[in-house]
């Protein structure tokens, strides 16, 4: 593979240098995910998906729109970043998402899941309404169809005629399996007589059809034969999508014919490819969930490098739940699609009657989740904090005017590293502080998880979230769970507030500065809504100076709503700084690097420590 | 009528008396909402079916989950609240909406589309997991199913196995027409060929059933003849569901032996039941879209009853959105299935090419709104405050992180009077001040709303917002837009801070208080986010003192934004207060009423003035 920044077209390439750079790009992959991490089985799953995307679609121009676009990098390689793929997730790397700032192959953002469709259609609108004459293509996979929003994006793209296809990577469907009633519903597409008899013709026409620009010249010809061999299924017929499938996706001259026909189609197309993640890597093939994100690992069997690490926050929660719910009946967990991300492994295998997979739906999640705990069971969340922004408008209408008693498990709040902005849970503090009656809980370590979790559970009435960060290392060891709010330190000079993640980087900063004569009281919050004001106020009329250190966008943090208590109490402060992530999305690399580019290190927040109480530089 | 709050099981009543009850029921109905305004046309959809779930469900123990609840008026009338029904939507009165906190025949608060099917499937594995015997029944209308979070909770539904039914009232579909695929899907379901062959067995098994008890002895006999005569449909079958449909909605003996044999399956039902919106009042099944939501009107011809009113700041949206698309063919106008409401109709008219209602699906709006965007349009997203929260998550994703310049004008901000709790707009500062980049724009008269249009439309780059109230009386009515903040009146004991729909309230209250010898100075914010701090800090070096008067929760309010600047930048208050609506629910009654409720009609600002300045009581 050429490692300069080229990216030829891929128009002109016959079948055979077609499958043999399918078998090149394989490599590539599993040398890079192998040394950098990454998503791994999805990508080995849509090589020759890509690469036949590529020779029908020009992507500078016509817009290949992703779903959960962890499976570009495929893509990626294709489209000039070969080169630089070692970089990948990296801090000023390339992005393991689809970005547009980093490529104009990049059509749009794609870290969350059901988007495409309805992007695709808000592009193919655009192109028909601003009369141009690229094309529109939308690939989603991994369960991106469980999400609502999928649903409804497809609804209206089948209705409105325009030209766009929509390709539904149909590779078990989902991160984790039993994913509803549409995976099953799809599932039976394969099985109906028709697709047994019709597979035959299918084979044909998609064998027979000359490669390449001959095609075209075909193409009038062969479109009925097609048509003849595909498959309906009513559902997205009735929707108004001519559907094609499903069809084998590891066939790259088959689908290099389909999708040229698709392409010429003058409506809307759904085309259902069935893929294998990992394909081509046997331990992918074999458990393609332990591939899915994954670190550094051996090229030769797949074993991962480095050590285990250390207990993570989510294993931590998965072991206090399943604690919980030995002693009572009514505790439940849900998971959406993040059984294993969110620890719950143990417990869905210990309780599985009570644990609930909702698939990619988190808002469905949380009205499940109202539901149960209307009628008197205890439903435990568990969802990643950027992935709750989609439950917002459910914990404000079925949640909270209700007052119902549910736990949310905010997991990966703060900062995640290299999945980079559409993946920081930043946003929590904000959305959630405005929910009336929610309170919202912040372990800073794995024993405050516990404690808090069940005071969540048992102790504290109406609905509770408990947020708490990826991975486990270096945090604070201590459990000073129980108040609202705890001062951890005593000093006279400035008030440094923080809470969860921090907490330990905050505390060596307070003993540092007391080598400088500077005596910092540091509170750490275990309550974010209702925020302890009182604690934080009483403190600062000693002081006069607060610090908040805080693992969130500004607007909206505990931060600024301890400045507003100030100032609505007439506290007067002599200086006063939150060290934040601003106001601003912050990209992929490691904790430590994305903390020094927010200011959030020990360095800069001593740095700030010292300015505010007038020993800056 | 028995006007006493009785509520007689209706489970003995015979097919006639049922009928007999259907009339009475119908004139009722039209008798309140006539007097009382409100949801008649979907009310009187569904008055036969209501009638039929009270004969075979005990309200008091079994679960009947509403979706959009405005059609639970007659479940109302028959559960004990018939003689309180003139106060249906005032202050202190019936809720509009099924309110648990009203009557425990009301399972969950419904005043959101689409929530039905997650919450029944939380209730019903909540009594198998518990070991309670009730029964659950879902009841959807009104275009639930264009929303997401509906297809998120059938697919689950139908996996899950649970005995519950999920009643699709079918009238059409949604608020508007054209509600994209699904509908079409739906509706083919009615003119399949075997639809009509088994339309005469499907008559003779739901007219020859004995009606009452004693149709459980006959059971298990017409069970297959039931099973023979309902047509599958591949969707829902796929999905889990056994499916029953589509059946004469009116027809209410044979909905009740229906619901009978539905409720006696072990598994989870889908029965698709037809229905005419407005049934029995000649004026509403003729113009259904006129008598959704309506205000008094006279029962003979159905004509409304008091003026037209002032023009509202909806219709000002849409002539002002007209004249920009007239003059520039890159805007387009998204709505969710609110063409009326936000003022779109003419819009739809002239322009029905830039138009596009996506259904009660505003995470789809947003999206798309981002891939129009993206390609080169300018799309103008009219939408509900309280709707939006349900496109949080694509606002930052979609829209935010690569900065797209799309606008969103948020209609319903702040209090919207009788339509209560689950529809006020006092949630929007809060959480679209977190969505990085994102402007918002908050006009308080009709010009100005003109005026900030056309800066979010033409000026500002990135994503806009502009928010504005329902109706359009009694406002203010100057044009000050332009700055980000202005100043109305100059004073020097105290800093009165509003926006929309307060000013004028406001600034009267100014001029009582200058009666008082208190001079205060008015600052009007046009823009809230990002927020126009200085302005308000150079008042509040000269005042000292601060009011804050809002139409929203205070959490993540300006107020609070204007709080902590003061707090950061040293400026101490001699007294500060916000007047919001607090952090609870606000429940309905009028515009007036809640103000005064909340503390945010001009008396009690007039109090919070003369406490803050010190020359309270």
């Amino acid at each position: 593979m050429n490692q300069r920044e080229e990216y030829p077209s891929l128009a002109h390439l016959s079948n055979q240098e077609a499958e043999e750079l399918c078998q090149q790009l394989r490599r590539r992959i599993i040398q890079v995910v192998s040394q950098t991490g990454g998503h791994l089985a999805s990508n080995l799953g849509v090589v020759e998906l890509t690469v036949a995307l590529h020779r029908v679609y020009d992507t500078s121009r016509d817009r290949l729109v992703f779903d959960v676009g962890h499976q570009c990098y495929v893509h990626k390689i294709l489209t000039g970043r070969n080169g630089r793929m070692e970089t990948l997730r990296t801090f000023g790397g390339i992005a393991g998402f689809p970005k547009p700032a980093e490529s104009k192959h990049d059509a749009c953002i794609a870290g969350h899941a059901s988007t495409a469709v309805s992007t695709a259609l808000g592009m193919a609108i655009a192109r028909t309404r601003l009369g141009e004459d690229y094309r529109v293509v939308a690939l989603l996979g991994d369960g991106s169809l469980t999400g609502g929003l999928a649903y409804e994006g497809l609804s209206m793209a089948g209705q409105s005629g325009e030209p766009l296809v929509v390709i539904l990577n149909d590779n078990g469907m989902s991160i984790n399996a039993s994913m509803g009633g549409m995976a099953q519903y799809l599932a039976k597409q394969r099985l109906k007589p028709q697709y047994l008899r019709a597979k035959e013709i299918y084979r044909k026409v998609m064998g027979a059809t000359p490669p390449g620009r001959v095609l075209h010249r075909g193409i009038h010809r062969i479109k009925e034969g097609i048509k003849a061999s595909l498959l309906p299924c009513e559902m997205f017929e009735g929707m108004g999508f001519q559907y094609m499938g499903p069809v084998d996706g590891h066939d790259v001259k088959g689908l290099t014919n389909l999708l040229r026909y698709a392409a010429s189609v003058n409506g809307p197309v759904l085309l259902h490819v069935k893929t294998v993640k990992g394909k081509g890597f046997r331990p992918a093939e074999k458990n393609p969930d332990d591939y899915h994100g994954i670190g550094p690992f051996q090229r030769e069997d797949g074993k991962p490098l480095g050590s285990r690490g250390t207990e993570t926050f989510s294993a931590r929660f998965g072991r206090a739940l399943s604690d919980l719910a030995r002693e009572d009946g009514r505790v439940c967990a849900i998971t959406a699609a993040m059984t294993a991300g969110t620890g719950l492994t143990d417990f869905a295998k210990e309780f599985p009657d009570r644990f609930f997979d909702v698939g990619i739906a988190e808002g469905h999640g949380v009205t499940m989740a109202a539901g149960m705990a209307k009628q008197g069971l205890i439903p435990v969340f568990a969802v990643y904090s950027t992935f709750l922004q989609r439950g917002y408008d459910m914990l404000i209408h079925d949640i909270a005017i209700d007052r119902l008693h549910a736990v949310f498990c905010v997991d990966r709040a703060g900062l995640v590293g290299d999945d980079g902005e559409t993946h920081h849970g930043l946003f929590d503090p904000g959305f959630l502080q405005t929910v009336p009656g929610l309170t919202v809980l912040a372990p800073a370590s794995l024993d405050e998880l516990t404690a808090m979790l069940k005071q969540a559970v048992h102790k504290i009435p109406g609905p509770v979230a408990v947020r708490y960060p990826r991975g486990g290392e270096n945090h604070y060891q201590e459990d000073h769970s129980g108040p609202a709010a705890c001062c951890l330190r005593q000093g006279a000079d400035l008030t440094m507030v923080t809470f969860g993640t921090l907490t330990g980087t905050v505390l060596a900063v307070a003993k540092r500065l007391a080598g400088d004569g500077i005596s910092a009281e540091v509170i750490k919050l275990n309550q974010l809504t209702p925020l302890p004001v009182q604690e934080v106020l009483d403190s600062l009329r000693k002081t006069g100076r607060l610090l908040v250190a805080q693992e969130c966008v500004d607007m909206g943090s505990p931060g600024q709503g301890l400045l507003a208590a100030a100032a609505a109490q007439g506290v007067t402060l002599r200086g006063a700084v939150l060290c934040s992530c601003g106001d601003a999305f912050v990209p992929h690399g490691t904790i430590a690097q994305l903390r020094a580019l927010c200011g959030l290190d020990g360095e800069s927040i001593y740095q700030k420590a010292r300015e505010v109480t007038g020993h800056g530089s």
